[in-house]
């Protein structure tokens, strides 16, 4: 989910954008352009992507249509922000911590290494203050956020060789590209930012030791198991991504109130469908990775672990002082992130521990 | 959430059925009646159902407006499944578990214990045939199933002593309805299932040692910790309480393709935003009820939690063999629960502890 990984194979379909101009209005229908970071039907979130689009179109009776734009089919990728800021689209899906450049706050929009999961950037977005933030932010640049899906926990990472301590990760070149990547580097590690298509012959070759992806259904897809055997889990640099829909604020607000109800349903809508095939097809691609493919699981250490952890803190504490907005937000995360530290470990992780006790059920 | 809590102060409202008619048509514009098993606003549930129906109203700037009736206003709670089934309400907002004496296959689409958690759920429905059974099981009482929300893992409960090994069980008094009480009785607890307003007098009185009831937010809510100062994590009972919304098949057949769309997308807004909300609610709550009321969260013990394990395996295999596509639903749901576990084990669990070590992150 990169910048460059997305750009493989799209960007050379990139096109002049000033021949698209605002919204097509006609016989009182209204067509609206979304472009994307994805390839056009990338599994999960181009897919996804369009479904939202979709959702949209077909909930209107055709009223209010959105057109996908893949990547560079429109602008280039990661022109996506500002030809939406600008009105040349009216809209895009995106992964927003892209826009980093803009504002280190857009960050903590998608995911930051030991940040929150799928289910606590829906909690913190919708009934802690996120939305709020998020649309402080968006002003600034003439635009409104919205969710718009997730990919949950991201996997550690495919390992060429076992890494069984902190100091086996000294001097390791492993292809993790953004924040995870800078705290690799805080750890001794040699971070590379490859794109995707690049990350299979590096690990061939040996160019590099290891690479993280996203997950083991869009793992399996790449095969990167046919190159490196060991799979670690958990990951620590993107724990639930939350894709985001950036629409340019005066199309919102020209939209009718039915229009922009409809258009929450549909991006809210999404956010549980397409997590909820992230986790599906993860659970199907794992089987086949470990029972045909002969892929080793394993857990990354716990000194790795805490090495990770104290390097991400250090890193999203400066990070917060990059702008004004940038600490209003990293206040109003970590706030939330505390108390969402024990509600997992209550929740959800002591739930999934007292599942595997040895007893019996169902066959 | 059991049938008889739910029905406290609300039956007494319940008025004739034989006045309620079809879908009103008035000036092109269409009203569906909703019936809930939830009194009116009841946090949470009632809010949800609430959300989902103005949800709907809206997008379709009122061309399809859903009128909430709350448990007890239109019919009685638990005769909403055939009021819907029979035409007298159009649609229904509930927990399926409820139609349990419809047929056992129903408990699957709500929570069975130590099943699947939210995120599981959604999983399953959207992306691994759940949906498509939960159809096939509907349309034998003339209906239409969309999920509609959910609780998140509920809790262990009150206890007004400790509670250290599967010997301090035996002979317990604890309030649990449906199956959760099944399994308690097997492991020679004594379960009672008292309506939610008994709960409170009877944990005071000492007529009961112990009561679940949901989690940190809606039990703060009822003070129980005034009277039971354990908190016992994790719940087995109702690891992800799916709500759903019924709907006439006839009514949704005569729906215009569009305001099926935007119905579904609706659902599944709210499905999204009420696990959020529970999420974000219960974060805030613990931590109330453990720096202002003096509660001590305690970890259910292993042996307790294997002793009904066991019992809920047996317990559900048992139940399988209801009628056919209970048989059918289980088999599915196992499956895709076996795949589950793996992945929770790697991903969110792993995950959160990880999260845990003791590195400095936030201050």
């Amino acid at each position: 989910m990169d910048r460059r990984s997305v750009l493989t194979g799209a960007a050379g379909l990139a096109v002049g954008a000033a021949t698209f101009a605002s919204p097509a209005i006609a016989k009182g229908k209204k067509e609206l352009k979304m472009v994307t970071t994805w390839p056009k039907n990338f599994p999960g979130l181009g897919t996804g992507a369009q479904r939202f689009a979709d959702r949209v179109t077909a909930s209107s009776g055709g009223d209010l249509t959105i057109k996908l734009y893949a990547a560079g089919e429109l602008v280039p990728p990661f022109e996506s922000f500002d030809a939406v800021s600008s009105g040349t689209a009216d809209l895009y899906h995106a992964a927003d911590y892209y826009w980093k450049g803009k504002s280190a706050a857009y960050n903590f929009f998608t995911a930051v290494p030991f940040g929150l999961t799928a289910n606590e950037m829906d909690a913190w977005i919708h009934h802690a203050g996120g939305q709020e933030l998020w649309d402080e932010l968006g002003s600034q640049f003439g635009l409104k956020h919205l969710l718009g899906g997730n990919t949950g926990v991201q996997w550690g990472g495919w390992f060429k060789k076992e890494i069984n301590s902190l100091e086996d990760m000294k001097g390791l070149k492993m292809r993790m590209p953004g924040l995870g990547g800078d705290v690799l580097n805080e750890i001794g590690a040699n971070a590379l930012a490859l794109p995707g298509g690049e990350i299979y012959p590096a690990l061939q070759s040996g160019a590099i030791d290891a690479s993280e992806w996203v997950g083991p259904w869009n793992d399996l897809a790449f095969g990167f198991y046919k190159v490196a055997k060991n799979y670690y889990y958990p990951g620590f640099h993107e724990p639930g991504s939350s894709l985001g829909i950036g629409m340019n604020s005066k199309v919102w607000e020209g939209l009718s109130k039915p229009h922009q109800a409809l258009v929450q349903n549909a991006a809210l809508a999404e956010n549980n469908y397409m997590y909820a095939e992230f986790n599906a097809r993860n659970g199907d691609a794992l089987k086949t990775l470990v029972t045909k493919h002969g892929v080793v699981v394993r857990k990354t250490s716990d000194d790795i672990l805490n090495a990770l952890g104290a390097a991400s803190g250090q890193l999203m504490a400066d990070v917060a002082n990059t702008d004004k907005i940038t600490r209003k937000v990293y206040d109003s995360f970590i706030k939330f992130r505390k108390n969402a530290i024990s509600m997992a470990k209550y929740s959800d992780e002591a739930y999934s521990k007292a599942r595997r006790l040895p007893f019996k059920y169902g066959g």
